[in-house]
């Protein structure tokens, strides 16, 4: 697809369906925020606990196209709309496995800011780099 | 606050706080879910599993503007921004309890649908007329 | 009731409910996890993010009596059932609020260890004696 | 590992760690409950909304022997203790994907009932059967 240059697998689990018998809303939010943590962790060397400068949500958005349900086997396309001086803004698909039409698109904004001070910081070098090479179109 | 006539409480739980030590992002989005659907149960006699017209969520959206952290007691501010035919467009504020000043806010868009074919239905009477008396300003 | 001394408050939210539209058996120990410590936090000074000693759970059980389910609250009795030189084997109850049939029954032991090494470590002195004086028979 | 014929992946999510940069204890019940489920659904043909008889949780415990934390992968062992007439005693490991070595080790009684008199049923024959076949020593 388009826009989503990266892909995470996001396996369902029994409690992700309410009362409705589908996901519920917010668990395309901890697959939106778990995609981009995994991928950051792993192709960008951040390591969430050690590192002085972390990426918190300043604001995110989710539109839902169409339901799922445990057990299917869900992935997250990753992509990058804005790239700031400490801020990226993330574009973002909720997809069945192998499938390209999404379920949900959404958005999810991170300003880097110190562990300590919770002040916006200049993104990560690793993390600029990675995101220029394989998620800026 | 004006533009949310209705409160409802909102304690945190331990799980809630991520390893960053503050609530999770999505933790806001339980919070605005969980507070509709218990002001619609008490205020309109939404019966969920019964009701053979289900409240689905379209779209969703929040803006971050300050942590929280269990064990800090929270309340959910809801107000309606639009009401149509068959959708619902909430607008919620997170504050901590006792306060005015938000710590997020953000938009839910419901779409009430038949509970079997999932198909668009009008929005049930007793709900519109308890948004229309209680929510709208 | 006997054995548990002290009671917090657990209001259910939305996505507790699973798909057979009764809370899932994982929200119980939500609900005990979140009780203790917010018990030690209120009544003991237990910070959980600065203090060097923290209390891990070695190991937990639940046996499930009678269902609950959204919007109602629940509460959790708590009582301790052994205190240790590192450990606290805590007794827990889930009820509905101001009710004393417990809709389950839970254990909890709690290792304490050091923050950082994560090997056990003494019952710091002020959760040791607000224990003693709370919630030992 | 003998005592657990079957292997269900578990992969972890951000918001599983807690503050304390750990999987928060609940996760493991999360596993458990997810794993039995998506072996019951694709080995033994249940579906969980449709079928008359579903299996509820009458009691569970865990051992946690090691710590885990996202992004691990983790798996979960499923074997059965004691198959009743209407209950069914699993055995669970949690372990990282590919070690033998559990992180935690649980026990899941599920007692079948009827979905709507939720009163004790007898186990449905293609779950009794795939269980002897594939899960009894």
């Amino acid at each position: 697809m388009t826009g989503y240059p990266a892909r995470e697998a996001f396996p369902t689990r029994w409690n992700d369906n309410d009362q409705y018998g589908h996901l519920n809303n917010t668990v395309y939010y901890v697959a939106m925020d778990t995609a981009i943590n995994a991928w950051m962790i792993r192709e960008t060397g951040l390591r969430p606990v050690q590192d002085g400068v972390i990426a918190v949500c300043a604001a995110s958005s989710c539109e839902f196209l169409a339901s799922a349900a445990f057990p299917e086997r869900l992935e997250v396309g990753i992509g990058v709309e804005r790239l700031g001086g400490s801020s990226v803004t993330w574009s973002l698909a909720i997809l069945r496995e192998g499938e390209d039409e999404p379920l949900a698109t959404g958005r999810f904004v991170h300003v880097f800011v110190d562990a300590t001070t919770r002040r916006p910081a200049a993104i990560p070098m690793p993390i600029r780099t990675a995101i220029e090479a394989r998620l800026l179109a």
